[in-house]
């Protein structure tokens, strides 16, 4: 598994490894405190600590069912946008991971709840969950593949790393257990890892080896730090529930 | 002028003046609560009475501005999805009103105060402008012509009503009179009465003479109602500043 | 299996089968002599009895590999364009079909003629071929989720026409059984069962039970009938090779 | 004017006049041949001369209104793909020139000939001016803003040399002399000067100060060029009609 291999050669002193690559590595280290606010949120320490309320997690993944149905549009955007097999297939794959795996989580949990599929799909979208996707199918219009990607990676990786981390350190008795083990998972950390992977290809057939000095990085960087504080908003929603 | 046809019709009793065409009285009556919240919100009152705060005034205009910006976007969406010579025509000076005139209220209000245009276009986006703006957008990538034209008529006629209404009965001393004029004038109410026009004849072209019989005609309520409490949200948000 | 059923019903004396669904069937009759001119241009007898020369249908072959790396793209479309779990999870399915499987054929039999993937992806599209396909994502793009469908569905279900009424009357020695089974083939066809079905359903709950009476389908027939005739301007550009 | 200012500093023997900037000049030095086929038709002889029959003229005439319908559709794409004011307004500046004062030469030419802007604007497209509308919209829809604007260049940059080169050259008794009086005029030709500006600045703030060795380059020169093959279809489709 790549993600063992990456962590591999990280003990034996070598660079920290990027499981999911260095363009991702690049965005999140251009700003560190907003993803540190994303990914430590007090929602995200709830699911460890368990202290999280049922409430506030049942609000949120209403929310994130619905958060899913845009987010997939989105990528389903970037097939559209794509400009080689390695995009166009990555991206296809993703979305059908989202729409038929991902989101299972979600259908199962809410049906033990007695909430059905078409009340989630049609559920009233909070307005931080409103701004998050359409800011992201919006960079897709406005922008190229790269501002779209830019857009899409604070929440694919992210929760990546979220997972990874709680899965090591979760409370045993945390009743969120599903919910990190879905993305400390092979299944989905293997996705991002291919995801980052084609993100670095990305980049660098458009903007070269050096791309952090081609100019239009800074834009790229303000897309993945405006996603990265919508994020932030998400977890703010989730707790209102609380 | 056709507004002032409009109110003598109105005093010799027949139905209400619908100055900005039957389309959007539908909607508006389709959500009485919400239209209610976003054009009496105290955010209206605080410029009619002239009791809003400069601070908020100030926050409101320049993420206003930046709104400014995304909706004059949209507005050209409209344009790319137009089917008619008319409903290009419409679109294409809205555009051109937009950018090269109204954004002059804020320009100049804001020059006053030692803000310049540069600044204004690249301000921080508010969650609450960024919802609202790219919501928009998004309603145009998803849907038709008239899917885009649903979610821009809350700004479009609220505004035009919002500045009829205060400019009967605002405070003489409030500072806010050149905004109250801006929206009240018959600039901007004849480009509203156009935009009325063309969006009947765009339903009507495509729907027929009895449109809220075909079932698309809830999709396109539910987007005009969601823009107008976003509109809710943007006063609300120039509220916090105060 | 569907098809079956449906071809059983139509042995009983019961109206004609319409396997693909009634939107198609009031769309294919909107335009009897270019759906007629497509279904049975020379190209199509020409795989029929296997008189095609070699040279035309790999001229064709590998402008048909470009032709889906677009046609993906539109399909993509429909998930950002799509309002139900039903659109979703069906445009979906469709483009993994065709990224993954339906271009197997296309890349098996070039392969076997020394032309790898890479080459097929980045071969210099024809005029006929740009013209089809960004007519359907310009479509999109333009319109609204009817729209793009009634421009997708000629390419879908026009070949599951040719594919069946090939594989009941094809010389048995033709070269080109490959490419008739691919298209009478049960994966290929119960794909279009479903998406003619979804395709009603798109139109039903948008247009109602009289959708052909709603203004706008004569919209949505011409983008139909538009791309009929863009079909039969493909089977010319393959015929030029030969 | 800058174009005069542009051609004195030619005489005096300093490097050929680029009035257009020089994004421009390398994208068309990037396709030689094709822009000769484009910018010395056959068809733009006959322009010269006058020896085009009128027949081709006026059919050319009526497709190139509708050629325009859609290149104002992706023109107002560009203010939807905007990121500075310049681009913004550039590009609305643009779709404005063309929607009301391009196309009177049009209307008013077909008028005189007993046809009505309304049959204008519903014409039948013919394949080769749908394939370069729709590609040149398509690849705002793939791309981003530099994406959009080499596929818009060939045309505008393109006829501006034509008419400047049919000013100084064509037969006294042409009679197509309004269509390259058009062209040739200071209304347009200070309209591409702005436009060639804006472009410059829109490559640098992206790309850099070297712009051809970003990777990305060469999938701009590739819209430039596939663009300009397009125009040489199109003049083709008007020599059809002769």
């Amino acid at each position: 598994m790549t993600l063992l291999t990456a962590s591999v050669s990280n003990r034996q002193g070598q660079r920290q490894a990027q499981p999911y690559g260095h363009t991702f590595a690049a965005w999140r280290n251009g700003c560190p405190d907003p993803w540190h606010a994303y990914t430590h949120h007090s929602f995200v320490e709830g699911l460890r600590t368990g202290a999280l309320p049922r409430s506030a997690y049942l609000h949120y993944l209403i929310q994130d069912y619905v958060f899913l149905v845009h987010f997939s549009r989105a990528w389903s955007l970037g097939v559209v946008k794509a400009e080689t097999q390695l995009e166009m297939k990555t991206c296809a794959r993703t979305v059908d991971a989202l729409v038929n795996h991902e989101m299972a989580l979600h259908i199962g949990t809410c049906a033990a709840e007695g909430i059905d599929e078409a009340t989630l799909f049609n559920a009233s979208e909070e307005f931080e969950n409103l701004a998050y996707t359409r800011y992201v199918t919006d960079a897709g219009l406005q922008g190229d593949f790269l501002d779209l990607m830019a857009a899409l990676a604070p929440c694919c990786f992210g929760y990546g790393e979220i997972g990874t981390r709680l899965a090591a350190s979760a409370a045993s008795d945390t009743p969120y257990n599903d919910w990190i083990n879905t993305y400390a998972g092979e299944d989905y950390q293997s996705v991002m890892v291919e995801i980052g992977r084609m993100m670095d290809d990305a980049v660098a057939r458009r903007l070269g080896d050096d791309p952090q000095n081609v100019p239009r990085w800074s834009r790229l960087q303000h897309r993945f730090t405006t996603a990265t504080r919508l994020e932030v908003g998400f977890w703010d929603m989730g707790m209102r529930a609380s």
